[in-house]
Order: C-alpha cells, then sequence, then structure tokens
C-alpha cells in the first residue's frame, strides 16, 4: 500500500521505501530516524558523511558556538562503515541497484537496508544494514552489516568513528580526540571552548563470520576506523555488529567512562539478543501508545507512523529536559521546546503515559527562573516563558533569524517578545494534566508555582483601559506569526483568562491541601492572598472578542476584519521571491487576512465548552479558506473543528495533511542554504489528537470520557488505550458503537459518556454502548 | 551679497537670481512665490505651462479626485503671457541671455522678472516682467508685462487664461468654461464632478503704450487667449497690465460673478496704483513681524524670506482654514495643517499677531466634530486631531503614500492612527495663546472644548498597567517618524501630562469664568466634574522618561538606548535605492538609535521650564550626532536647544539650515515621479522662533518677557516687534544690552526679566538694560 509517491507499508506496522532517490536524501534521514529520547540518530547510509547530514544529535548538550545560535550538538557518528574493493570505495549508489529496500520497522524502532547490486568488478554483492536506538539503555545504538558476494573474491571493511560532523551553527567543540581502547574499542571525546560541555563516543565490533584475513587502525580526515581485509568465498559473507554509546555531561558527570563501560557490556550481548530485548520494550511502549484503525491501511501506517516520532522525541528518562519541536532528527528550531510541547505533544502523553506528560511538566517548573529572568528583563513581573525554551529556560530565540531574500537584510522578528501565550498555554497544561492524572503532589510542588507565576506576569502584562475597566493584551503575536503586533488577539486572551483563573482557583485548593507549600511560596516569592483575589478579579475583566450576535464570527485580533480579504493563493502571486517571509515587518499576509494558521480554530481546540458547534462552524467557514496553512500545526485545529461540525472528508483530508507532513514532504528542506528540516513533533503530536479527539470524538477531563464519535468514511473502527486517573482503559469505537474496557486492576470507576448516555465503568468492566 | 549659490540679496529685503538654471525650474517656483494667504501663485515665468509647474493653488479648495487624495485644487493660470514673431513663440530660454534678474522684493511680494537677450530676427529684445498678490484684495493678482524692441518691427503678444493645470491627484474638474466677456474681460469656470466645489477665474488687460494694429481672441488647448499684434518703433514699447481673480464656492455663494466684479474695479486702478497700496499694507504687516538684524545680511535676508513665506500662508482673513505645511505654494501635502501649524508656525502668530493665532484655533474648534470623529473611528473618545488636516478635520492622511522602491509595494504608514501627540500639541497651542494673549474670550467659547475633549481622548487612549498604577502611550508614534510603533515617547508622554492638567486647569477657570458655557459643555457633550477631577489624577500618574541620575539623558522611547547605535551617515551606507523610505516598517533606521528628528530636544523647546540646562545639555551631546535631519523641522529644536547652552556656532550653523532648507534646496523635488517640493512653512515659523527665542533667548509666557540672549557672532543687534497680553513691544538686542520699549497707547505695564533683573514697563517707557 503506497501512502506517498514512494512510501509504502504492508502491515501498518512498516515505512517502505523501494527505490532510492538521490536527491530526498535529507527528507530520508529525518523520515527513517531511530531514537529514544536521548539519542537521534538520522536515517543516513552508515558510508554517509556530514555533507549528507548524517547525525547523532544528543539530547541535552545546548551550547551556542562562537557567532552562532544555541542548539544541541551533534555527536560523532560511531556508525560510519564502508565498503572498499580494488582500493576504491564501493559505493552501491553509483551502481545499477537489482534490490532497495529501506524499512523502518515502527514496532520495535529498527531500521533495515537492504541492497543488491552489481560492483564495478562485475560480481554481485548483498548488503543488509540494521540499525536501532536502544530504548531500554539510551545511551546506546546498535548496528549489523552483513555483506555478501556471490563471486566472492577480496573485500575491505572500514568501520569506526567519523569526527566530521554536520553542524547547523558553527563548530561546538575544540577538537575531537580519536582513541583506540583496549578490547579494540574506539573513542572519540571532546569538550566545548569554554569547557561547559563534554562528550563522548565509544564505539565496540564484533565480527560474525568469515574472519578478516587482516586488521588495522588507520586516521584519515577525523576518521578514526579499523580496516578489516578479507578474501570472501563464492556466496561467502562478512557480518559485522557494532555497538556504540553517547554520552554527554549533561547525562553523566564521568561521560568517557560511563560510555565505554556500556559498550563494553553491551557488547557481551548479540545483535539478536539485543533485538530481542529491544522488540519487547517496544512492545510495552506501543500498548500504552498504539491506535490501531481498521479499514484504512495507509491512515493506520501513517498515524503509528506519528506516534513512533512523538515517542521517539519525548524524554521519557529525564525531567531536566523539553521535547523540542523538530525532536531529536536534526539540530533544527535549537533542540527547543515551544508551545508546540504544551498543546500539541503534552495531551497525548496526558492520556497515555502521564509520566512523560509529568516529566514535561516538572521541566517547565524547574525553568521558572529562565522564565522569571525573561519577564525582569522585559520589564514585566512573574514567569514569562521563552517561546524557545532549552534546558534551563532562557530564551533561545535570537531577535533576528529571517533574512530578506530581496534585501539580504536580517529581518527582526518579536516571537520572543511578544508572543506571550506560550505562558498561559503551560497553565493550560497544567491543569489539563491535573485534570486528568489527578496528581496532586505535582500541583502542589511543582504546578501552583508555575501558576501563580504566569498569573503574576499576565497581570503585570495587561494593560487596563480605565473608562471601560476592561484589560488588553497590547501589541502580542499570536499562534498566526503572520499578524505580529496586534491587540486582543483572541486565542491570547482567552488563554490568559483562564490562566488566570485558574491560578487564583489553585490558590484556594492550595490554602486547603497545601497549606504549607503555599505558605513557601509566599514567604520565597511575596505571594499574598489578595494577589490571588487580584487574578480572579483580573480574569473577569479580561477583554474577550465575542461571537458577532448575527454572523457567530469571533475577530481573530482588533481590526482583522478590517483588513483586505485576498485569498492565499492570490495572495501569493504578490512573492518577488519564493522564499520571502510572508509576515512581519513587511511581508505579503501583514496587510491581509491570510493566516498562517487559524488563531480562532486553535482556541476552539484548547477547551470543546467554551463555544457552541454553529459558532465552530461559522468560524470554521470563514477561516478556513483564508488559512494558508503554512505552519504545520495548522492543520491539526482544521482537522479537529471539521470533525467537530460533521465535515467529516475536510477533517480526514487535513489529518492526511498532518499525519504526512514529513512523510510526503515536497518541500526543499534546505531553504537558502539553510536546513529547516527534520520531524514536525507537533504535528506527530496533533495526529493522535485528531484520531482520539477528533474522530473518536472523545474528551477527556476531570468528570471522566465523553464520546460524540465520527469516523472517517473508510474506517470501521478505531482501538487505543487511554488512560484516567491512574486508571488504564481500552477504547474500541465503531460507526455505531462505543465499547470501554476498564482493566481489572483499576482502583477507581470512570465515568463515561456517550452522546447522552452515561454510565460508571467498574474495574474490569466492559460497556459497549451502540449509538 | 550671495546667501546661497546662485540666491543674492542687496539690502535683505529681496531675492534675486542672477542667472537662469533651467533644471532648478521647480524650486524656483516655490521660491519665488506670490500669495496672500487665499491663493499662492508660483514664481514661474508667464508663457510657462503645466509641465513647469505653474500653479495657482486657492485656499480652502479640497477636493478628492477619482482614485486621488484630497488636496487643493489648482485654478486656471490668468497671466498666461506669450511673445510670438513670425508666427513662432519667442521663447528667451533658448537665446543668448544679455541680462537675467529674478527679484523677489520682500517688502511688498513684488516678484520682477528682467531679461534681455537677442532674438532669431537679431533684433535685442528687453523684457520685464512684475507680478504681486494682492494683500488687501486677496483674490486678486497683478501683473505688468513691458516689451522694447531696439530695432522695432512686428510683435505679437498672446495673453490670457491658460486652463490646462498641473495636478498632483488627478483631475478635479468636468471641463473648464472660457469665456469672453463684456469688457475684454476672460473667465474660466468649472465645477468638480459632485458639484460640491465651483471655482473661477476671471482676468482683464489694458495696453499700455503702443496700440496694437489689431486684436483678436483665440481659443487653443485649453487656453482662450486674446492675440495682440502690434509693429514696434525702433526702441518702442508695449505695456500690459493685467489684474485677475480667482474665488471659489468655499469663499462665496457665487464666485464667478464675485470674481468678474473684482477684476471690473481692479481695472479702474493702474498696475502703479494697486503696487502703491500694496506697498503701504505690506509695510503694516512688516511693522508687526519684521526681525532686523544688524551685522549678517546674509541672514537677514534669509530670515525675512521665511517670515515673508509665513505671512503668505497664514489665513489672515478667515478662521475656516488652517495653514498648510506647504503654504499655498503647491498641492504638496494636501494643503493641510499638521502639528506643524501649532508647534511651528503658531508661537511667532501668537507673539506679533495674535489674530491670525486666534483664527488658526478657531479653525481647530471648527474641526472638532472631524477629530470626534476619528477618535470614535479607532475606539476611542474625545477628539483625536487628524495628522493632517482639511477644512472638514476629516483624516488627509491616506494609509499608504510610500512606495518601496525595492518592491514596488505599498507601505503602511500609521502616521494616521499611532502619531497621537498632534491632539496635546493642539492643547499646548491653545494654552500658550490664551498666556500671551490674555484673550479669555477664546478660551471660554472654543479652548475649553478643545482642551476638555482632548483630555477625554487621552484618558481613553491611554492604558493603566495596574500593577504600577502608572499610565502609558503605547503604540505611539512621536515626532521622529523613524520610529512607529513605540510606548512611552518622552515627546507624547510630556506632552499628554500637560493637556490632561491644563484641561483640568481650565475646568477649574470655566466654573468661575465662564459658568454658562461650561454648562452648555456639560449637557452638549456629557463633561462632568468627576471627569475633570480625572484628568487632574490622570495627568499626575502619565508615565515619564526622566533623566538618568548619572548621565542626565531621557530615553526618547521605551527601548531605545537598547537598539543599534550607529551614527546617520554609516547608515545611510546600507540603502539600497536612495528613495528608499527609512522608517516603518523596515527602514533602514527602525530598528537603530538614528532619528529623523530629536524629539527629546524638541520636548525641551516646548517649555523651556521643564529642565535644567544641564539636562538641556547631556541630551543635546547625545541626540544631536544621532539626528539625520530628514525633517526639516529637525533644524528647529537642535538650533533652539544650542543656543540655549550657549553652543551659538552650531546653534547659527542650524539657524541657517533652517532658514535656507527651501532657498538652498538641493534636493530634487520630484522623486520617483511624485513632486514633494513646495516651501516647508514650518521652517519659516521656526526660524521666527530661533531668533527670538533662541539668539535673543525671550520667552514669553503669562508672566511676562524673559531675555537670555546669545546672539551669533557677527550678529551686533536684532530689533523686533513683540505683542503681549494686548500690549505692543519693540525690542532691541544686543550682545551686552536688551532694549524693551512699549508703546505709548499700551493699556498695562509689562513684566521683564533680563538675566536676574526685573522690571515693569509702563506704556510708552523704554528700558535699557545692560548685562
Amino acid at each position: 500500500m503506497e501512502i506517498c509517491p514512494g512510501i509504502y507499508t504492508r502491515s501498518g506496522w512498516e515505512i517502505e521505501e523501494r527505490s532510492f532517490k538521490a536527491h530526498r536524501f535529507a527528507d530520508q534521514g529525518t523520515i527513517f530516524l531511530v531514537g529514544n529520547g536521548h539519542l537521534g540518530y538520522r536515517g543516513t547510509f552508515s558510508d554517509w558523511e556530514a555533507d549528507r547530514f548524517v547525525a547523532l544529535t544528543v539530547a541535552g548538550t545546548y551550547h551556542t558556538a562562537r557567532q552562532g545560535w544555541p542548539e544541541l550538538v551533534t555527536a560523532p557518528n560511531p556508525l560510519f562503515t564502508r565498503l572498499l574493493q580494488n582500493g576504491g570505495i564501493v559505493s552501491p549508489l553509483n551502481r545499477p541497484l537489482q534490490k532497495y529496500l529501506y524499512r523502518l520497522d515502527l514496532s520495535c524502532g529498527l531500521l533495515v537496508r537492504s541492497m543488491i547490486f552489481r560492483t564495478e568488478e562485475g560480481d554481485v554483492l548483498e548488503l543488509e544494514e540494521e540499525r536501532f536506538a536502544s530504548i531500554h539503555c539510551l545511551p546506546l545504538l546498535h548496528t549489523r552489516l552483513k555483506v555478501r558476494l556471490k563471486k566472492g573474491g577480496p573485500l575491505t571493511l572500514d568501520t569506526g568513528i567519523d569526527s566530521v560532523v554536520w553542524s547547523l551553527h558553527g563548530k561546538h567543540f575544540t577538537e575531537w580526540n580519536l582513541t583506540e581502547r583496549d578490547h579494540g574499542m574506539l573513542t572519540a571525546s571532546a569538550s566545548t571552548p569554554e569547557g561547559k560541555l563534554s562528550l563522548s563516543v565509544a564505539e565496540g565490533c564484533n565480527i560474525v563470520g568469515t574472519s578478516p584475513l587482516q586488521k588495522r587502525i588507520i586516521r584519515e580526515d577525523g576518521k578514526l576506523l579499523r580496516r578489516f581485509s578479507c578474501v570472501l568465498a563464492p556466496g561467502g559473507e562478512i557480518i559485522i555488529e557494532k555497538t556504540a554509546a553517547v554520552m554527554s555531561t549533561f547525562d553523566s558527570p564521568h561521560p568517557y567512562q560511563e560510555a565505554c563501560s556500556l559498550v563494553h557490556a553491551a557488547m557481551q550481548k548479540s545483535f539478536e539478543q539485543s533485538l530481542e530485548q529491544q522488540r519487547s520494550s517496544w512492545a510495552e511502549k506501543w500498548k500504552r501508545m498504539d491506535i490501531a484503525i481498521e479499514g484504512d491501511l495507509r491512515a493506520q501506517a501513517a498515524l503509528r507512523y506519528c506516534l513512533y516520532h512523538n515517542l521517539i522525541a519525548a524524554p521519557f528518562h529525564t525531567d531536566r529536559l523539553p521535547l523540542g519541536a523538530r525532536g531529536l532528527s536534526c539540530q533544527a528550531y535549537q533542540g527547543a521546546a515551544f508551545w508546540d510541547q504544551e498543546v500539541f505533544n503534552l495531551p497525548v502523553f496526558c492520556h497515555t503515559m502521564p509520566e512523560v506528560a509529568r516529566n514535561l511538566l516538572v521541566f517547565r517548573h524547574r525553568t521558572l527562573p529562565g522564565a522569571r529572568e525573561k519577564a525582569k528583563r522585559l520589564g514585566y513581573r512573574g514567569a514569562f516563558y521563552p517561546w524557545m525554551s532549552g534546558e534551563s529556560g532562557e530564551e533561545l530565540c535570537p531577535s533576528y533569524f529571517f533574512t530578506d531574500p530581496l534585501t539580504g537584510r536580517s529581518l527582526r522578528n518579536h516571537f520572543n517578545d511578544w508572543q506571550i501565550h506560550i505562558s498561559p498555554d503551560i497553565s493550560w497544561a497544567i491543569w489539563k494534566y491535573w485534570e486528568t492524572s489527578g496528581d496532586n503532589e505535582y500541583l502542589s510542588q511543582h504546578g501552583a508555582e508555575i501558576l501563580f507565576e504566569v498569573a503574576r506576569f499576565l497581570t503585570s502584562f495587561l494593560y487596563l483601559r480605565t473608562n471601560t475597566g476592561t484589560l488588553h493584551g497590547v501589541r502580542v503575536l499570536g499562534p498566526d506569526e503572520w499578524h505580529e503586533n496586534v491587540d486582543d488577539n483572541a486565542f491570547t486572551n482567552y488563554m490568559v483568562r483562564f490562566a488566570l483563573e485558574k491560578a487564583a482557583l489553585i490558590w484556594k485548593w492550595m490554602e486547603v491541601n497545601a497549606p504549607r507549600k503555599l505558605a513557601d511560596l509566599m514567604s520565597s516569592h511575596n505571594f499574598t492572598p489578595d494577589e490571588a483575589v487580584q487574578w480572579k478579579e483580573d480574569a473577569a475583566h479580561v477583554f474577550l472578542p465575542t461571537p458577532h450576535p448575527a454572523s457567530g464570527l469571533i475577530e481573530q485580533f482588533r481590526g482583522y476584519f478590517d483588513l483586505e480579504d485576498i485569498d492565499p493563493i492570490n495572495l501569493s502571486k504578490r512573492l518577488l521571491h519564493p522564499d520571502e517571509y510572508w509576515g512581519w515587518p513587511a511581508g505579503i499576509a501583514v496587510e491581509t487576512q491570510v493566516t498562517k494558521q487559524a488563531d480562532v480554530l486553535q482556541l476552539f481546540s484548547m477547551d470543546k465548552t467554551l463555544f457552541d458547534p454553529y459558532i465552530w462552524e461559522s468560524n470554521y467557514l470563514y477561516y478556513e479558506p483564508r488559512s494558508s496553512h503554512h505552519s504545520s500545526l495548522s492543520y491539526f485545529a482544521h482537522a479537529l473543528v471539521a470533525s467537530w461540525i460533521g465535515r467529516t472528508d475536510e477533517a480526514y483530508s487535513y489529518f492526511t495533511r498532518c499525519t504526512t507532513v514529513d512523510l510526503c514532504s515536497s518541500q526543499n528542506p534546505v531553504v537558502g542554504g539553510t536546513f529547516i528540516g527534520g520531524i514536525h513533533t507537533a504535528a506527530c503530536g496533533a495526529a493522535w489528537q485528531i484520531a482520539v479527539r477528533g474522530f473518536a470524538g472523545c474528551e477527556i477531563n476531570r468528570q471522566g470520557l465523553a464520546f460524540s464519535p465520527s469516523l472517517p468514511k473508510r474506517w470501521t473502527s478505531i482501538t487505543f488505550p487511554l488512560c484516567w486517573q491512574g486508571c488504564h482503559l481500552l477504547i474500541h469505537v465503531e460507526k455505531s458503537m462505543v465499547r470501554a474496557t476498564s482493566a481489572p486492576g483499576n482502583a477507581q470507576q470512570v465515568p463515561l459518556r456517550v452522546t447522552n448516555r452515561e454510565k460508571m465503568l467498574h474495574p474490569g468492566e466492559t460497556w459497549e454502548c451502540r449509538r
């Protein structure tokens, strides 16, 4: 089954490429990524080098190179392996291919490359490369390479570490120390010039099958390699199994020693044994997150592909890291968390693996000092969360990162100082997490402080119009980034009210449930009950753009409806250069109603109870044709709202665009010399939400689970696990039926509602509700 | 004495051009303008046509052509006259000139052109053209043309009306009705398509000296002409005297009839008689405004030239018109009033001809409905005065009037919605007028209402930061137009406080002095005493950028000091096209500290009592090198503050640049096909202020007149009349002496202060104070 041109699936559990497309190497590297939340290794071939964007990206390794931007560093490539014959490198890509198959097995994160081709010597070479990033021992990468010659003959194989790394924004390390250790282990280690970060890579190699005739160590252009030379019998093969580890001072005070001992220990097992363990570890993950679709193999594979990338981007193992907007697929977007983390990815974890959601929200608590610092620097109080957050919570977003192709001048963006909705978005996420997890300990120890600091920030940010008594968000930038410098952005103001309201509410909750912690906060950060009263009052006075009485339309921001009304296609004809930025300060969209994404629809997605269905519909009909979807985030709200209003075909179309943002990308990932590719992690999280919240129509809150499904035409059913207040459920939705099963070990009843019917589901019970 | 290259003076009372520069015809038309506040007739030659920017601009004739902008219309040219010989037009400019003199006699507004040249026939032709706009009968223009042939022979002279007019923004009239009337009068009249405005021109002609052999009427390309053919004796001359009138429905319900009868009546007098009356009328004006400088003929002429243009731009005759930013010198700037009117021109009239100041301020009262409408349209209350105000007070400023030469796209300017300081500037002007005129009737009947409406506007515009209790001017544009979208602009916020404070004060004054009028305002516009109390409270809470304790620097707006610090010369090297706009949204100055003019220095100029001299000095030293003076308004504040801090050479240099903005202009008045020339009226008003408030160091307020002079090196004295609370004074300032004479007819004593010495000057008394 073809998912997009050249991308196939067989069972819905794999993504396959069946012919090699040389020009798509950048997308290929992204799509076929293996990873585990600690590292990401791009889906590149073992003999490729930095020029083809080979990268091993390591979580937590934020660093700024001289005159560069902060970003995650890339580590030396410990999986580098190449073949030689007659002193020349054997490159299958220059030879006629008899077979090409590149398969990512989503069930266990195993990437397999199979190629058969005729060598220059006229022999037939069969090559199979397997690779996975260990999901139970995160620093580890495993690979196995099999090479077989039909006629046989001499063959040389170089394998080791290539330290010449692809790096987007400058050189992070002084010099790589490449060393051969005992047991034939090869290592690379280096530190950043100012010594803050050290990184080490260790690699071990076992030969299976044919013993090499000769082995020697060679050094060449930043590579440290073992050269194995052998002569293969006809049909004979050489198999090498490699294990590598990468660690930084973020993970350990002694990354070098630890990386070496991890490799040493892992080498005691065969590749096959490690893969067995990988399969069972992944099976555990899938049990908690898989969504099975019956009747639509294409959607099934694309959705699982999204869930896979969502999973391998997430910090399962630590609460010190964000979930990056490009995961660990590359350095683009600086390994940083955006509002995407809370609004697009976190709901998935909230409802499937709440411990990951908690990690992310503890991370936001850890980064409060950075958010406080940002607020202070910009003249506010409380916590102004960064648009791009690295480990410390400082704002990673540079003021200038676009260049106008027409003038060559840098464009000042104001994502870092005007896009304030990130802070209330985090309050929203905390509230959602608490509602559905019941994690009072998190709320009292971490969440409350964030809610209070965000509320404090908002009261210092909002302006009061004294003659109306209303509070206004002035000069902001909503999710639609083409309209900066606007007032009373609907999305932002509603989120602001939410954050103020909930902060006041949680103050009351803390008074009852965590008075000692509240006292701590009061003494350490000068919070007072009066301030909390003020939040409640302020919440009541935030100016909210309300639906027009006749049309039901909500204005995206003050004056939006007065802007030129033109459609995105016609607007795009005004471009003088394809790479022009459409937004601030003088892009073609600024003075028009064309949006990058529709803020009002995004607002609907945040809270299904805010507005009535006819408001969803009238606004969908207005905003949908005016959105150019230049943001991968845009499809989500359109799909969700379309499914809510029964426009299932449109919803399905947006779902498809969302799940295949990267898989079917036709965009050049390198624009103006800058790599902007990598996995759109938010779209991956959004895919889950569209399936569960949209098609299965499932809303989850403190009151339980409610369903009002509208499955796409060809879907016969959708089945997925959910987690609510510590209880595990399995949900099965058909067009005319919802079935919920509560796990026998659950500690409480789960309230369910299907359209208008309600049910308290006991542990171990199954309820099948026909509609 | 040469004032600037090619521009001379003899006595300080005239401006002369002694060689003709063909490429400067646009500047020439501006510099040698004659006018009288009702009309402006550009200093073009009588045989020129629309392509050389011949224009008769008529006050009050605002009209918007299809797809154009509102502007004053231009009338048919009633002074059109050309010479013919042998059927060909005699153009002196194609012939070798034996003499060329173009002289504007500032003492009476008489323009004289004298030329002697060899004709194609080999004869020598002497031509003298004289022209003036009547200062005692405003619709009238007078001209006299003398032509003499040395050898004599046949000569043809065409004179009449050329209706093909130069118009900047489209065609305003349907079709010109060109008619010959009784007494040989020629007329042109037309109406705008929608019939709102009609305009008529009438013209009469007398022949003096040689009688023509033949006279006939010809019509040609929109011209209606009398053709006089004669044969001149050797050394014989033909003299024609013409009188023309222009009137519109703005001036009269029957402009055609009135224009005709005015011409008819005026034709009864000879040119010489009319000129005599002109001289005495102008003498009266000069008596009240002239500034005599001893020791610097160049400065004398340049300053008188400024006063002349200041005078002929001003509506002496009506309180229904503004004083336009380009006067009546052309259609550029749409014949509209800007803040220039109140801040640059009005102080001159306040202190010399308060009745003109009153006219202008009554005009602002008449246009209150437009300002109220603008406030309402933009979501505010009260009166938001337009950036560009025509007769009705509606905002004439279009949202798009620059085009980016790099992209060809229109640039959205925000002069019309963000530049709010115009309103408090008008409050300031009303206060200044009242202080120095003592005109309580104006204040109670007109001024108070404006002050109240402006205060009401400001309280609806300002935002309160609830956590600091301060009021903020958010997203404004100060005088420095290269920094739009800024907060807490120093100039604006101080002016806002002033306007709020004075409104509250005048409320109290009205309670005592005009209770009935106050009651009227309360009932017609819902003002209440509580609202006035609120103005006072708000005034106390306006956030004011204060001098830094160590450096004394005042930040132009929040964040200004964080902008890139680069000097204007180096910044200009970033231009990719000479016509690029430097400001919003993406001009080269936006993200830098380079200003178009220095707002903080402009603030100082508004109130000498606000800050101490060391604050003037530190800010002058900081802001002066960062100003590019791209606004002709910029020189004023620099000259004034420099003179106050004793940097007299620098002050003199800025004074010179201010007085010669147009006189010595080297800029192309046509940029990108658009005419942006015309008289910089504000600079003309500023020249008076620099001389009187700067060099003579004279500040005038309710408490009287105070002097602290610092004359430029070569000035031995400066002498000027002043008007204070209805009293007339003559001031004479030398380097070490100030002498003041109070007119015998004055009704009260005048308080004087020279540095630290004080004196009550009795009517008829002279006080000479040596320093």
